[in-house]
């Protein structure tokens, strides 16, 4: 019998999840849900039924697993407690001084209804959490690194464009190469965020803008570009759609760390992702722990839990001497 | 309260978690077990504790989990599933084909008696499996591959020290560049076994000894070095000594795979050691497990597991709340 999944929220990771699904013969997509005209949404595969979001709790005894596809700002904290009152629940929280409340929140309303949670699923956090919990836990003495890029960061993104006179943006996190080749040869170098990483801009400019006062805004913008290197680069609408338009990242997380009686051996290890597609390989991550949900809730294991809180093993849709295989 | 920890056997490995243990406050070490005579045996620090292997039992209940440092040919086969019907244990059975029968004595014995072992733990098997596990459940589209080195080989090294002539040797396994950058640019090469890895020998010959003999008979050596591309290269005993007696290892998992409506995205996962010394970090492995089998037999969770059973928040000396730290 299949996995039957859900799909609340219809954006770019909805679509990412909504692929990802038709990767998995043990899963079946049987709805998305909208908040917008189902009738105006128009889904990868055309088969995909579109329903109102109203109409969730109608599928309450037929959907296995729902994927909330939400924001963090104001989506997710409303919806994965209130859904997790009828269904099994994965999201992708990511708003990380905020996730020990929303665990609190979901663990609730899952515990109360029977049903298994999977909160702040993804790659970071997500992945990226459970390698430095890993890399921490095996090798005590070190330090943990963590270098974001090249990739397209959509929240900076977002900032240049609400500044006066911008049309448009597209702002990429890149990573210093000569601080991730330190940390990769065991120096443990202190380093502060000006040293990791630089942050490079492509905007468009509304016709007769005053580019000077928009790069200075830009590179002067606390919290988000002012203590980086930060280079403003204008170009035209057509250049950012063509150049510009995927949603690339990648990323590294590194343990440089000591063992030994006098700490005399160094050792490193590196988990590295390099993303086409962002999005859908958030998606992807999704997917794999609405497997985990399912198969928890069928051992009656109930409430929130985080990826630091699920076996390798509850991912996959092979099981006991099948698993063998990757010993 | 400490977790008691026992060291059963005590070569390279067991010297390895005598230092581990001292790295994690939240252990102390007990007894190290050894099968020659104890007055013998000199621990990497002298307050260790050191007995006979006959005197195990006596530390049934002074003793929380008992980790096993013997060699996979005879010794774990049948060590743990012997000492499982006292202890908790963790093993590094590394023996890949006999994986499955393994588990199965050591399950029986674990069930029998309440106790939990963990077997096939270190990187590989161990955090290589459970990578590969992670990466294929995510991208089920896509291709695995491994490699291993810059690294020695101490199975390949015996190999030539069992050569007539022979005095000494180290043979380091080394991963061909192009393979490994041909894998990074998501291209999902097919390689054969020679392109993946080359095999460096450093040979210690008697004096007198048919050089070229020893080179044919290494370059020939079926399972060892025939499918390889292998250079011998003879030295004297001083410069092995000098430049050769570490335990280096590198390794690499990296799975290559796509998303999107067409699989039109490719996404690399790559997972990467970099390790001063071999024994030192299978043995922290080892450790951080360790603390798994007790917290998990604490919550009566018994019997046999692998590293894919197990949650990475089992492997902290953190719990609940103070892991939302790494997420």
């Amino acid at each position: 019998m299949s996995i039957r999944i859900g799909i609340f929220g219809y954006g770019n990771l909805g679509r990412g999840v909504e692929c990802a699904v038709h990767q998995n013969p043990d899963m079946e997509l049987v709805a998305v849900f909208t908040r917008r005209d189902p009738s105006l949404v128009k889904t990868v595969f055309g088969e995909t039924p579109v329903f109102s979001a109203d109409k969730v709790l109608e599928f309450k005894n037929s959907i296995d697993v729902m994927i909330l596809c939400g924001g963090s700002a104001t989506d997710l904290p409303v919806q994965t407690p209130s859904l997790a009152e009828n269904f099994n629940v994965v999201d992708s929280f990511d708003t990380h001084a905020r996730i020990p409340e929303h665990f609190g929140n979901v663990d609730k309303a899952a515990k109360a209804s029977g049903k298994t949670a999977i909160i702040s699923v993804g790659w970071d956090p997500g992945l990226f959490s459970l390698n430095h919990l890993y890399a921490a836990s095996i090798l005590p003495e070190g330090k943990n690194y963590t270098f974001w890029g090249k990739g397209v960061s959509q929240g900076h993104s977002d900032a240049i464009r609400r500044i006066s006179g911008v049309v448009d943006a597209r702002q990429y996190t890149v990573p210093v190469p000569a601080a991730l080749e330190a940390v990769r040869s065991g120096s443990d170098p202190e380093l502060t965020t000006r040293m990791k990483h630089t942050r490079e801009c492509y905007v468009v400019a509304e016709e007769g803008a005053d580019l000077a006062r928009i790069e200075n805004e830009i590179k002067t913008m606390p919290n988000y570009f002012a203590d980086y290197d930060t280079t403003v680069t204008f170009i035209s609408q057509e250049e950012l759609n063509e150049k510009h338009s995927g949603l690339p990242h990648q990323g590294f997380v590194i343990r440089s760390a000591r063992t030994g009686a006098e700490n005399e051996h160094n050792h490193i290890i590196e988990y590295s992702l390099k993303l086409d597609s962002n999005p859908e390989f958030t998606a992807s991550v999704l997917v794999a722990y609405a497997r985990a949900a399912y198969k928890l809730n069928s051992q009656g294991n109930t409430g929130c839990k985080s990826v630091l809180d699920i076996a390798p093993a509850m991912l996959s849709p092979y099981s006991g001497d099948e698993l063998f295989r990757y010993l």
